[in-house]
């Protein structure tokens, strides 16, 4: 009898080779297949080596070199080509058989196809997959949803391919359907809202702080050594410190400054609007990236008038300072971020463990940090932490970095600096300890205009005042 | 033969009644029907005397009792039930009769139901209204979608009912399918910024200004003698100025501080989202309600550290400065909302005139206000100004304003007030007028951890730096 694979890629880019040698390198047999051949062949002849693979021209040669159940990782192009993957392959596959998709799929049509193929006796898993193409090689933190049956059988091959922290897997099952892609999800806005406050740091070092890229690179690099230690605080210094080989300028001045984006955070926060939790710090960060992606109103908007940042303005603690509030800010962003897992775990019934996502976000994925060492014991201690801003750890954090936050938000305002990270994690964090907030009064306009009726602080049931007669209030 | 309606109006909860009132009142004969009969008899028990109803117990009846093409206005709750009602009337309908959705639709619904319904050879009108139940009665804003034939025998009885400001209607027809529904929930969306604007003027004349609530009534009433007059300022004043009959306090300080929210300003945010339009001071809105809202997470936070606000601590004129940082974020805010309405208008080829929705925004609606002229004016000026900022009128209004507003913004940062709109506003406009953004940054770290390639500002084409290898460039 003919060796079976153990585990079958499709869809054979960068990230599904990757994948794969991944697999092959960690003993796997791996069956292979491409809707064009030449991608395969190109895989064997150059990365033969590394494994065993068996590569087919057909769907149908591809799935029969499958052990069963089998497992079968689509990594293909989010939307209809994974639709179309899907529906060639399912009539080819036996129940229990899985379908893993790899790719950055929207969790709502993972919860969709996951309820469609349940129907059919397969099982589909939509996974998470973060750390890009180095990551797919050398170890990624991967976040599978779907059942838990499936997780048995797969979960052993795909810890085996991730990342690890003193031996830990970055890998564990997320919870049912569609928890793996919404994690992913999620990941990725914390992200989004990690590099803008990084960007505000540097912003403010450079334009305020006088500071050279170089010399920023310098003080990046130390932050690193400190609680900030991260691989995108690594990362940034070493962007910082490129010198731009043809000009001889700074790599940054070279690159137009408009960020590009591919709808992973505008994801998160249209999830999170659904979902009640407010994720600012995201939102402030995808909006910055459109506005500097719009060179037509910012063209027109150039002469609006304001300050120019005048080097030195800060204070000879801006570094100290600005280390603070990119901390303060990060940890707003995290909470943000965690409170909106914890509430799509409970509406869709995810049963999600915070602490163990943490857990294997600490290597192989973009967010990787020390960071989150914190945020799993955060949570290993408390499971239901309403949230992060509340753990000793990051309160103690918060309270020792909530004066230098209000100085940089400050001088930010003041100077003309953009920071609207900065600023809205810290109104956030006011708003939350705030003992009364103006929304009484939002509600006092909503009942004058709607009708909309408010509750009063000493006694229950919903009151309305008659605003166009006699003024008095009615019980509602 | 029998009298027959110009218009009929199903669904008779408040909004519906005062409609079918409205129209009655300006001499139409208006059809009735609701579910249950009880409400449509009540209602020509009651009004009766104020024009001429055809009430119908039956569907079959209503539809029987309307002149062609028959135009049948639907007031009921979005969603399922809309939809219900729809599937009712449309068998019953002819080629050319019009089903009006007057009801807070998603435009994504209505455009779909628009689709449906032309096939049926019948006009489907998703419009908004805005201006709650008194609206509804004495003269609304409305902005009606749907085709132009549609709008030419639906219009007249619309603009007929709508408010009139020095005589001209404030309904126009806005532009196809969804376009009005879309610019009604970006008018709900305005509204939820300019009223969480207004709340942090309120908070800061309060803690830092040492103001009571009466003595800000006052001074919103000074204000809305000026440029900020509104019907928001106005019945702020009013809302500040009620004291409670039972306890002799405030009645600002008996309502329970949780902003609710029903849905549009979440849509907006959304839909911008998906339009890549930056509107930061609606987000903010969104999610400060929902903090607000959220007792767990603030209860746990309550003792999160900070600075109280010391009365006096903004200085003399801080009561001048806050006007003028109240008046920049709103001009901010409706910037962002005519853009993301501008954005709509190209996406779908709606064909909208920005300038024709401020117009029509100036009475009858909840945001309507003496500015609006000036939007109006901005628009008919420049069509396609490419943000309401750099408009002369705004341009100035602004020049003049942003010292205070950063003043403003840096006060409530030191004095731990949460000023989210105000903040999000001025790093907007920090944004927007920023020669360089650290967008360039961003690019930089996206091209080193995923190669997602950026471009150069002294030349064509896209570039890959090999971050991993010899850090030389390639052309990608």
């Amino acid at each position: 009898m003919t060796e079976k694979a153990q585990i079958g890629v499709t869809g054979l880019a960068v990230m599904g080779r990757n994948l794969a040698r991944n697999f092959a390198r960690h003993g796997h047999t791996v069956a292979l297949h491409n809707r064009s051949y030449g991608r395969t062949k190109e895989l064997v002849e150059e990365y033969g080596h590394e494994g065993s693979f068996i590569p087919s021209e057909s769907a149908e040669d591809f799935v029969a070199s499958l052990e069963r159940p089998r497992r079968v990782v689509i990594m293909v192009k989010a939307g209809k080509a994974t639709d179309a993957v899907i529906d060639e392959f399912a009539p080819l596959l036996e129940k229990g058989d899985m379908l893993i998709d790899a790719g950055n799929a929207h969790f709502a049509d993972t919860r969709r196809r996951e309820a469609a193929l349940k129907e059919m006796g397969l099982h589909f898993v939509g996974t998470g997959v973060s750390g890009g193409e180095e990551g797919a090689l050398h170890g990624p933190s991967i976040m599978p949803g779907g059942s838990k049956e499936s997780y048995e059988s797969l979960g052993p091959l795909l810890e085996d391919i991730s990342a690890k922290v003193d031996g830990e897997p970055c890998c564990v099952h997320v919870g049912p359907d569609g928890a793996g892609h919404f994690v992913k999800m999620v990941h990725n806005g914390i992200e989004y809202a990690d590099m803008q406050l990084i960007a505000e740091a540097y912003d403010l070092l450079r334009s305020v702080g006088g500071h050279s890229p170089a010399e920023i690179a310098e003080i990046f690099k130390g932050w690193n050594e400190g609680r900030l230690g991260s691989y995108l605080i690594e990362i940034t210094a070493e962007v910082l410190k490129q010198t731009d080989a043809e000009t001889g300028k700074p790599f940054v001045d070279i690159v137009v400054d408009q960020a590009e984006q591919k709808g992973t955070g505008r994801w998160t926060v249209q999830a999170a609007l659904d979902l009640g939790v407010p994720v600012s710090g995201i939102a402030e960060s995808v909006f910055a990236r459109a506005l500097s992606g719009d060179p037509k109103v910012r063209a027109a908007a150039a002469n609006l008038p304001g300050p120019s940042a005048t080097a030195g303005a800060g204070g000879d603690n801006l570094q100290a300072d600005v280390e603070q509030a990119l901390f303060a800010s990060k940890i707003v962003a995290y909470a943000q971020g965690f409170q909106q897992i914890q509430a799509a775990s409970a509406e869709y019934g995810w049963d999600i463990d915070p602490g163990a996502m943490a857990k294997i976000w600490r290597d192989g994925c973009i967010i990787r940090a020390k960071f989150l060492d914190f945020i799993k014991q955060a949570f290993d201690k408390t499971p239901d932490l309403p949230s992060l801003l509340v753990d000793d750890y990051f309160l103690d954090a918060v309270s020792g970095a909530q004066e230098a936050w209000r100085r940089v938000v400050a001088t930010a305002a003041q100077q003309g600096i953009p920071a609207p990270g900065f600023a809205s994690a810290l109104a956030y964090y006011d708003g939350l300890r705030a003992k009364r907030l103006p929304a009484a009064l939002i509600q006092g306009q909503r009942d004058f205009f709607g009708a909309h009726t408010y509750r009063r602080v000493d006694k229950d049931g919903s009151f309305h005042t008659m605003w166009g007669a006699d003024r008095n209030e009615v019980t509602a």
